[in-house]
């Protein structure tokens, strides 16, 4: 066994290394790696070295959603065998602070999470994962949505702090990876009416295949007096903003129902926007955020071996691990084209 | 217009009687009654002639599942027109008691229900009903569909007690009408594993049909080792009771998980069960309980709408308003092969 | 029994007149009125004649926080009898509507609430009042703190909204009346740190007075740099702002915790604000907002009655009935001298 | 340095013996005991070698309610120095499993709980214990009080779990160290009225002067009827049951309020219990039950320095560190005199 991993060095530039195999501790467990998606974040570290103020320094590995096969198991390593696939939640976190007691670890400020500088990602033939973050697939759950279980977690998690219920009219702004698992979670959830606004006429399309009971293009339709039409004038119990524009934004309170919650999932363009605060009063609606996730791989899996919903409806593009940068300037190159791209290592 | 009722004459006996037509008052609607379907406790009331402390005097009306026409309405009436289909809510509560007020309307102790003495049920052609507890059917939902949202808003509130979520296992125990529609709403709430039990075959094999991923005869099979099995020795996060039999209730707490919730809806033969608290207390479970159901109406129309769920699937039988009589007789007689008998009215 | 009310004429003007003596309906009884607190909103109806959308017309009758004794009861009417003292909640609500049957009243579109256009409010001698309404007050209640349950519940319904729970560390931002009474719930639910920020010395020391922790003078203090300190770095749990300036509404972010809850009471001076949402998502934090109340005016009434809390804290001066335009007068032009000015009027 | 600790030796003998000094891991941090407190736990295995399956095989050092002095540190030791007085929270979690990883690790089922066999307790001189499970004293907090952080935890618990709110009628069965820890929880939360049902008189008295709003000796008084009219018919919003006999779990559903909320704490005499589901149903009440507690060492050390209650007020006996087998024969021969003793180390 070698182990090889694709590293970006410097800006929309990657190599192949070798690297060494790496040693299990007791409680964790070695994985083959199978299939890895790519993450907007991913390949915004590519194109500009750093989010925020994580700053890539040196050869970086890239890659957080990802999925493969237990090769190898620690000693104190107890409910998984050599043999079992595995989906990877990508944060350790410290288990010790008020949020990871409290079952809110992704606040945990500790956390080491794959392809966060400095922490490595996993664009690479074999990685070691503690035991409790390698979360066994059933048999008709394949790798790839193993891989997918990363982001429809975020999509699961947003849901949750909607608190969308069965039958429901949730709105979501934007069609990107995580407006659509937003999207099959809302449906999971028994959302009766889930309206889709973005300004990409094939994503809307793609949303409505997936399961939106109506698209709305924002170029072409005034968003705000649609949904009041779609929903009699009442509004939505839930709107989720993906698309962290600042209109999206702005819109969010218009289209809230009185009492209703607000998610803001993406991120904004700058750090301040101008929001009406009086309006939100008036309605006494609220806005929830959503860092992440917690709790939700169960769920995920569950939901996907059940058929609650497809997740690899959202899959539009596959590459061979060793056209891994060929992946990356495609994605690149071609956003409003690329649902999302995973890469299969093996 | 002639208006016509069928009245409860004493036990098992029913005589068709000329009513007089309602007058509406200013809130009200005129229904013309298309479908009403024939519950568990209105067979009670015909068989025995009470149910506890409620008591049948004098020659009264069943019927509280009911969906119609409006055919007229009162001149405070905003929101419903003339031809409208609708789901009529059975309960007009005070609401000015601290649990109105609260949203917990269904613990309204001056509730005036349909069929529950002294206030007179459905079966008849008009009824008069007010406007916000007449919820309007979309077109693609149908009067049949209409009058089992009663039932269904039991199975909508004891999922909701029970905080029936996306990837939950749960278990049903009992597939009366209730157990039924309770399988139907933990499905459309996402939960992946649904395990119901009973000791009748065809009703488990109606089960299985709409929806159960796993059915359990406990006549042949040893429930609590059974589901041990099938959650890995885990349990069930959610475990709900419809069949209130004493051997149920107390399997409850053998089944459900570590921090899991047991939702009560059956009846109990007798007032008091033996039951192991201190098993409760080691898993640090809760026991949750079900009185009718609040605010459900509009999830239940909007989830059969979109498809959630298909609650015609319990419908087995199907009767004429002037068989009436002979309807109750079947289903009081052949308990077990009737899933849920409806008069069609007009 | 003659009935006279205190119209406000114009801006800045007020006349008394005679009224007729109002008739009770069946649910109603009608209360000889003793006394009223002026609220900041009947100050801004007073001198602006109108705050957003509700335009004051014609003479007008100001007034929604008000107690005072049942003399006269309405057949319908069981839970009072003539003799008791009662506090009155102003806002009549449709009953029928969503919000009202989910327990939501306070969001009711069609509610009828004392002293905002077109509803006459309650300075006058008698008025008639519905007798859910009417919330009894026990021996050890004074009417006087009967009228201060109205703002009283803002301050509940804030600490609701924030989750405020024992041992908490509560930032509140502004100490008028709103904020006061906010504080006084937060230390009655348990928080053991409430730290209050205005920028005016007397308001602050009122708010040392009555219980805050720490107060923050905002004109000499880096509120944040301070608020840091006093929390090891952590920030507050819940944070709530009743002052509605751009400021504070801005600096609610950078002193909330990760994952905390902040609370908007205060109207904003503009509809629009800048905002720093990519902090707020940054710590999953999350926005709540409050609309008046809803179902508390048992447990205001509960907490004076217990001591809990002390609500008599909050009067600053006292006027004779006669005296009510002087009252206004003085009200208008000493802003940061009153905290609360009540009206006596029997 | 030596160390020394009082060894259970078979039942209701105690011997003193030499032991090492504890060595430090890296996150861990050397407490020198000053104060443990005897729980009706350490007494029962003291007089019967065992509780359920829980059995003392050889020589059993007992004591879990423990606070002293850092002394040393491990290397990775962060928030503590030497010097912090600390309380200790006994129960080390996995942190691996979905209890723990949730929030709830109070249900993890690789707990090592000190003076739960085969775990070694605290009736020693010297202990390491990880950083993150010892929790620092403020200064006007003592050691004794941060002994007794570990009962009170078990009283928040159970306020929390019936959700205890500003305003509450609540009713507390039994006036051990449990009831009465849970009546100053419920009084620090802000319940109104706190009735404590008990057949000791001298144990109401002690209720009645830490807070109790009201006592009821179930010897001479019909505690139904008498709750009855404390409550104007209404019933308590929780019902907390800490006396774990058959008769007071029975009048639980008594005295509950419609929609109200059960809370188990006390262990019942025998596992099963014969319970009136109907009335438990019929009043839509819930039943929670309490394991331990979770995430609340702040909490309760925060509410102690804050004087929102006063859990000293609870400690009847104090013994020397060479007088423990002295202290446990007199608590176990004078159970309804002893509210808590505590033992002082150092």
């Amino acid at each position: 066994m070698c182990n090889k991993a694709i590293f970006m060095q410097g800006t929309n530039n990657m190599v192949v290394k070798d690297v060494p195999m790496p040693e299990i501790k007791e409680n964790e467990v070695l994985i083959k790696v199978d299939v890895v998606g790519i993450c907007g974040s991913d390949v915004h570290y590519y194109t500009h070295g750093k989010i925020g103020s994580f700053v890539v320094e040196g050869d970086f590995i890239l890659g957080h959603e990802c999925a493969g096969e237990v090769v190898e198991i620690g000693k104190n390593v107890k409910n998984l065998v050599v043999g079992d696939r595995v989906a990877l939640e990508p944060g350790k976190t410290c288990g010790k602070c008020e949020f990871c007691k409290s079952g809110k670890y992704n606040l945990c400020t500790d956390v080491e999470f794959f392809a966060t500088p400095p922490y490595h990602g996993v664009f690479t033939n074999y990685v070691a994962h503690p035991e409790d973050m390698c979360f066994k697939l059933p048999e008709n759950v394949s790798n790839t949505e193993g891989a997918l279980v990363e982001p429809l977690a975020v999509g699961l998690h947003a849901t949750d702090q909607g608190g969308v219920k069965l039958g429901n009219t949730v709105v979501i702004f934007g069609t990107g990876c995580i407006g659509l698992v937003t999207l099959l979670s809302a449906k999971a959830k028994g959302a009766s009416n889930v309206i889709v606004v973005d300004v990409l006429e094939n994503r809307l399309q793609v949303a409505e295949k997936i399961g939106a009971t109506h698209v709305i293009n924002a170029k072409t339709t005034n968003v705000i007096e649609k949904i009041a039409e779609l929903t009699n004038g009442r509004g939505a119990d839930v709107v989720i903003d993906t698309a962290g524009a600042e209109i999206t934004l702005k819109q969010t309170v218009d289209v809230v129902r009185r009492g209703g919650t607000i998610v803001l999932v993406g991120m904004t363009p700058k750090d301040e926007v101008e929001f009406d605060f009086m309006k939100l009063m008036g309605k006494e609606a609220e806005i929830k955020t959503v860092f992440r996730y917690r709790n939700l791989y169960p769920t995920a899996i569950n939901a996907i071996a059940s058929g609650s919903l497809n997740v690899k409806d959202i899959v539009s593009h596959e590459f061979e691990f060793d056209k891994t940068k060929e992946a990356f300037d495609f994605v690149a190159g071609n956003a409003s084209d690329v649902v999302k791209a995973v890469i299969k290592i093996k």
